[in-house]
Formats: C-alpha cells, sequence, structure tokens
C-alpha cells in the first residue's frame, strides 16, 4: 500500500517518474485516501495534494472520481482474485475456505485500506454501490461464466454475510465480534456459507 | 417521517409551534436528512435550513450533532423494540421471526429512513458507530440485563448477517438479493438466524 511513499525521487520539482510510475503512485494514494475520507470526501484535488500532482493529471489519467475508484477496486485485483479462488475445490469445506479468505484479506495491511474504501463507498455513493455491483458480476462472468439465478442468490447471500461481520467487526467494532479470533469467527460462520453455497435446497 | 412538512404553520415568520412541537420537528428533519445525507454531510446547519429553524435553537436543545444523532437513534424507539419484541416466544421459530421483523422495518416508510441514516452513518463516522454501539448495548441491557458472552456473540452475529442483507437489499442493491420477496429472503436466512440464536455449540 504505501509504496507510493517509497518511490525514490530526485525532487519535488524535478522530472516525474515515468508514465506507469506516476498512474500507480496516483493510484497508491487514492486507495489510501478512499480508506480514510471515504469515497464523497476523498475529492480528485484532494487525492492530488497528497500525490504532490497536479489535479489535472489525474483527470488526463482517469478522468473523473467515478473512474478512478472504479480503476483502484478494479486493478487491485487480488481481492477478487483470491475470493474466486477460494470457491473451487474441495465442497466438504468450501465454507470454511471462502469464510477464511474473505476475512483474512480484512486483516492483510495490503488488502484491508480497499475493502475498507469499497465498504465505506458503498454505503453512502449510489454511483459508487453501481460500480461495486458491476465490478463484481464483470469478475464472477469472466471467471466461471454468468451464473444462473440460483447460484447469483447463493453468492449474494454468501457476500452480504460476510459483508455484514467485516463491517461490524472492522468499521462498527462491536465487541462480542472484535474480541473473537480469525479463527474461532471463522469456524461459527462456517457452516452458514457451507449451507448458502451447497444445500439442495435454499 | 414526513409529518414535519405537514405540520400546519400560519406563515414562515409567525410564532414557532410549541417547545415539543419544534423539537419534534427538527427530530423529523435530522433523521430525514441523515438518511439522505449520511452522518457526515448532514450538517446542523443544513438541518436547521430544512427545518426552517435557527441553528441556535437546534444547539439549544441538542447541544450538538452527535447529541442529535443520537437522539434520532434513541427517540426512534420502534426499531430496538421492535428487535428486542422478536427474540422472546416460540423458540422452534425464533430465527424466522427476528429476520421477519428486522427486514420488514427496512421496507416500512416509517423506519426505513432510521435505519438507512444508522447504517450509513455508522460505515463512516466513528463517532457515530460509537454511540450506535452503546445504544444497542443500552437497549439489550435495559431490556434483558447484561448478556453473557455467549449471548452477546450471538446476537452480535445475527445482526451482523441481518445488517448485511439489509445493506444488499437497500443500499448496494445486489439484484439476486433485491429480486427476492420478503418472504422468501425471511425463509432462506431463517435456518442461519436460529442456529445462531439456538444451537447447543456455535
Amino acid at each position: 500500500m504505501a509504496t507510493a511513499g517509497n518511490t525514490t525521487r530526485t525532487g519535488r520539482t524535478g522530472r516525474r517518474p515515468g508514465h506507469s510510475g506516476t498512474r500507480d503512485a496516483i493510484l497508491d494514494v487514492a486507495t489510501r485516501l478512499f480508506a480514510e475520507l471515504g469515497y464523497d470526501r476523498a475529492s480528485i484535488r484532494t487525492i492530488a495534494a497528497a500525490a504532490d500532482v497536479d489535479p489535472a493529471l489525474i483527470r488526463h489519467f482517469f478522468s473523473d472520481k467515478e473512474t478512478l475508484f472504479a480503476t483502484v477496486v478494479a486493478d487491485r485485483t487480488i481481492i477478487f482474485e483470491q475470493l474466486a479462488a477460494s470457491l473451487p475445490g474441495d465442497r466438504a469445506n468450501v465454507g470454511q475456505r471462502v469464510a477464511d479468505i474473505y476475512l483474512r484479506l480484512w486483516e492483510q495491511p495490503e488488502t484491508r485500506p480497499i475493502l475498507l474504501a469499497i465498504a465505506r463507498s458503498a454505503t453512502t455513493s449510489d454511483k459508487a454501490a453501481t460500480m461495486l455491483r458491476d465490478a463484481l458480476a464483470h469478475r464472477i462472468r469472466s471467471r466461471a461464466g454468468e451464473p444462473d439465478n440460483d447460484q447469483a442468490r447463493r453468492l449474494a447471500l454468501v457476500g452480504s454475510h460476510l459483508f455484514g461481520l467485516a463491517v461490524a467487526r472492522h468499521i462498527i467494532k462491536v465487541p462480542a465480534i472484535v474480541e473473537l479470533s480469525h479463527e474461532d469467527l471463522v469456524a461459527q460462520v462456517a457452516p452458514t456459507i457451507h449451507r448458502y453455497l451447497t444445500a439442495t435446497h435454499l
């Protein structure tokens, strides 16, 4: 996450690093600020100031804030890739596997700020919510083809439950959820996730 | 909800209605604006303008925005009362009952804006999240005494799941969740809620 601050610069007014370096640095800063401030309060101006670039450069790369956020969500794809990768495999412990990987992503410093940004943005901005829905649907389709209604419903129930748990643990900080170890929390919800994914009749 | 706009006034500059009428009208407007704008963007100034009162009058009644929001959450107690009332009774269908009542509150025009305000505020403001936690804990204690760790954990798991579902259905608008009827959604999650509340070992 903090790679933007670690890039070696010859000086604040010197030549910018190459195209992709600057673009990456902007994405790093944008990811952090979306997480810290939420979608609505993280403005292009704020992000530009924190990244030490001109706001026009951000618009040059990303057009507008909506596209910048969509790029943050789409380019930091380890989250979606890891989640998608947790679905195939032994059906007997798929609930445990999915719950473990999703909730672990929230504990890790590399992925936690992005998940915070998605959660805060999607609950406060209709535009961000729409982009999140589209990005999720695109990932699922590109990986597993068009899900049928039954699969889509199962995944949505799983996602809703895990999202609610992550919000309770990491944003609202409900004591009874915060006090649980990662392993205990996974153990308690795994049977639910298992049922949503595998029960013949739901 | 919309009663603030429906109160008969003799004129915008005429005498204010009595103390409790004005206070109630401010609470109505505050509830609506917290729901529409979220906790952070609903300022005392905005609420005062929409309620057609001086900001100083809001501070006179409620001191600051934190207290105003806490009062909105606490005074619109039908939500907590209905939830608390859904817990006692026949254990055989407690999961169905709790899921039905919570998700129904989100469908009703009287309670939906308050739940939206709580959800949006709690995910974007640490202060609001803290107040929400305290209000919930207070309600549970005043109704059922101090919950032991096991009870608190069960209620937190139930609350997290139902909150996640409500966000998916009413804020992020995940198609597979939106398309379900209220009854079907309740039927699909009731076994989960039942397990969290009643399973001997969790």
